[in-house]
């Protein structure tokens, strides 16, 4: 990216001094991506001169990269030929994000741009549910059938293949478009004998989605099986497209930040906006919900405090260890439930699980709560006790606080752990149970712990 | 998984009953991930039968699918005739992989099994700091020179192309192996006149990275870029190995699954082995040295409510707001550290950007913390004042508490975004500031500005 600011300020001069052939030398030196990098900083006015400056079999490959703000400005400047031109060499898929992305009137003009081959299979990517195989599946695929010979099917590869998103896995299909199974590029380049027939060489092992499934799933099957990509099919079994690898790597990029967010707590920020793009209103309104949610939810442990108030003034002394107790409940409680919600997300653990989870946890507990009470009750002996000469604690107090944290610790590690399965349960996002959320029952659960073994031991005449 | 956990018992039902042939039928059907998935559960005496029964071209792929003790098995359990029918079929990244992970005298038997070329290759491999590009590559490639023409290349492909990683990025190198650039399987394929040369097709933008890239760097690139492979040169530009897009994905979600971990307070537990494989002492292990160490911290918090311990005596009320505001205080400080960590690993921010986020989330902050303050005013109003009749809180008491709660969610934020670029720039993972590091500088900042406040308007006189 330091390199790609130099290039913008090389690249602006060279526009104002109009010395477009040098521009147009440099820019056919870069990858579309770098150039649509470089895109995104200069002036509105200096757009789409700039790009229409671009290698024509470049053009594309670099508005598919672009942020939506500039690609809109783009199409309200291009000429309705310029724009023909850029939407007749998209991909399906990524048409179908633009028109998905893009207002009302701009889309008018994508629609009219297009084919009308284009346009119908556009609408039909954009029928199916948001984040499903349907919606983010291209129907640019190569399909043979199992009668046609190596060389017939290298041929069709030859003709269509431009168009194809890729032609390095394609597919057999019967006379209904049902999917028999695949064949690679490698497989037909590696054939000794081209007069063989396309179902000499079929894998039928095919592992295919629906176009109903969740995209989270089909990225992580791709991911899985090490696809280059993997075919969608409807309810017949029949073919309608295919998602990529590359796809699939961007979703899971999308769907990680999104889980990240969530255990954050904060709402999910829009995909195609980087952080320094996003208005600082937005940014406030992704994380203010949560925010204010946890702070009325703090309400509980404030009543529970004003109830035992009056023991409190009585000992003090016990209130310097509040933050300690219910920070390593929090820490805990955030360990367990942050590991499920990634194992569950990788399809490592699945609902079933659960049984085994909590166990393993509990252990895991009682080895962490034991730990960190011994730990804790010779850091009070030599910190507080010794060191700083606070007379008001004692060996109880001491007490009361590591049998305290020992059980913080196995409540925050117990409530960790299921509270992900109970969201996935009920069909929500396991990532909502995560660190703020559980940090607040924790914190409730730990002030009664405290208060009810300090009741018992030192508040019990 | 669930359908895997069916076919593990028909396999073992089978195996019992000898029907070797029927179990033979069933694995010919089955993609070899899946494969690794049932075998991953079945007995330690079954797992060498059942592998035997692979057909011989699963078996490699099968093998490396597999988990590092069940490999470690079969290992011991192969003839040295198996071991080799195994292991030549291995790509060379995965035989340095399993090298890497095997206990030394089972790497002195892979290493006797191995071909003298794929020994030096695999040592070469081993030789380069572990998470570079030099240790995840592989030297499988398809090369060309520029002069061959298009019919001599895929022919070679033809030739060489079983044994290669993948054949539709081939690159093109000079006589002293210095990389020119590349060209695809699909150009190859669509290219109308097979008599030319590798010339007229060569990609001159060659993206490549040297050996000693950081991994996280090269599948970043690799997804940013959608290629299938990047080329992985030396100090003179010599193309040494390739780096394909399942390790990519692979890495990837190895580096997210290290983030989140670190961000929530644990060591980085072992890629290869899933939750429920890893020994509850493991972690124990993982867990136990971040929540002393926060424990340990949470000293601070203590000395500082010591302090005040006489003011909060004449004032207990104030005691109940304390979680609330260390709690809230925690939770801002996390979502801009975590926004930020992961604009970073996302090399959507650089740590240039430091000002521009710094004033952006001074901006939320101010925001956030405006509202917060607010909407507490009215929760202490309407639920401690009016619903709960507590005497002891009064105007003055909200009004610390709310002044607090602004100061404190802009500390937090600020803190938030500056700690993963000093981590950065100190070069240390950023995640490692996350979210309970961060609580625990926050507590102390939050009680400092509470006591603060209650000392100029509460204890004035």
């Amino acid at each position: 990216m330091a390199d790609n600011k130099v290039m913008q300020s090389t690249l602006g001069a060279l526009l104002e001094s109009k010395k477009y052939s040098a521009i147009k030398d440099v820019l056919i030196t870069m990858n579309p991506t770098d150039i649509a990098e470089v895109l995104s900083e200069v002036d509105e006015t200096q757009l789409p001169r700039l790009f229409r400056l671009l290698p024509k079999e470049d053009a594309a490959e670099v508005f598919v990269e672009m942020d939506p703000d500039q690609q809109e400005l783009l199409i309200n400047a291009f000429s309705a030929k310029e724009l023909h031109e850029v939407i007749d060499e998209l991909y399906i898929d990524d048409a179908a994000d633009l028109v998905d992305e893009m207002p009302a009137n701009v889309v008018k003009r994508i629609l009219a741009a297009a084919d009308p081959q284009m346009r119908r299979e556009i609408n039909e990517i954009l029928k199916y549910p948001e984040n499903s195989a349907g919606a983010v599946m291209t129907t640019e695929y190569i399909a043979f059938r199992p009668d046609m010979t190596i060389k017939e099917a290298i041929d069709k590869i030859k003709r269509v293949g431009t168009d194809s998103e890729t032609i390095y896995t394609c597919y057999v299909t019967d006379d209904k478009k049902r999917l028999l199974g695949f064949v690679t590029a490698k497989q037909l380049l590696l054939a000794k004998d081209d007069s063989e027939k396309i179902s000499s060489l079929l894998d039928e092992q095919v592992i295919s989605v629906t176009t109903d499934t969740d995209q989270e799933d089909v990225a992580q099957m791709i991911s899985k099986y090490n696809f280059l990509a993997i075919p969608v099919v409807d309810k017949e079994n029949r073919l309608v497209g295919i998602v990529t690898y590359d796809d699939a790597m961007e979703i899971i990029e999308e769907e990680t930040t999104e889980d990240i967010e969530i255990m954050a707590g904060m709402s999910p920020s829009d995909a195609n906006v980087t952080y320094l793009k996003t208005p600082v209103f937005d940014i406030f309104k992704h994380r203010i919900p949560w925010l204010s949610f946890l702070m009325l939810s703090a309400t509980f442990t404030g009543i529970i405090i004003t109830i035992f108030e009056n023991k409190l003034a009585a000992c003090v002394a016990l209130t310097a260890f509040i933050p300690m107790l219910m920070d390593t409940g929090g820490n805990s409680g955030t360990q367990s439930s942050v590991t499920v919600i990634r194992a569950l997300s990788l399809n490592e653990l699945e609902v079933s699980d659960i049984v085994s989870v909590v166990w393993k946890e509990i252990r895991v507990a009682v080895l962490c709560g034991v730990t960190l009470s011994i730990l804790c009750f010779f850091k009070i002996l030599i910190i507080d006790m010794t060191l700083m000469h606070n007379d008001d604690i004692t060996i109880i107090v001491a007490l009361v606080v590591c049998l305290t944290m020992a059980c913080t610790v196995l409540v925050a590690k117990t409530i960790g752990c299921v509270l992900p399965f109970v969201a996935t349960k009920l069909g929500l996002d396991p990532a909502v149970m995560a660190s703020p959320f559980i940090s607040t029952m924790v914190d409730a659960a730990s002030l009664l712990i405290y208060f009810g073994f300090a009741s018992m031991l030192l508040f019990k005449v």
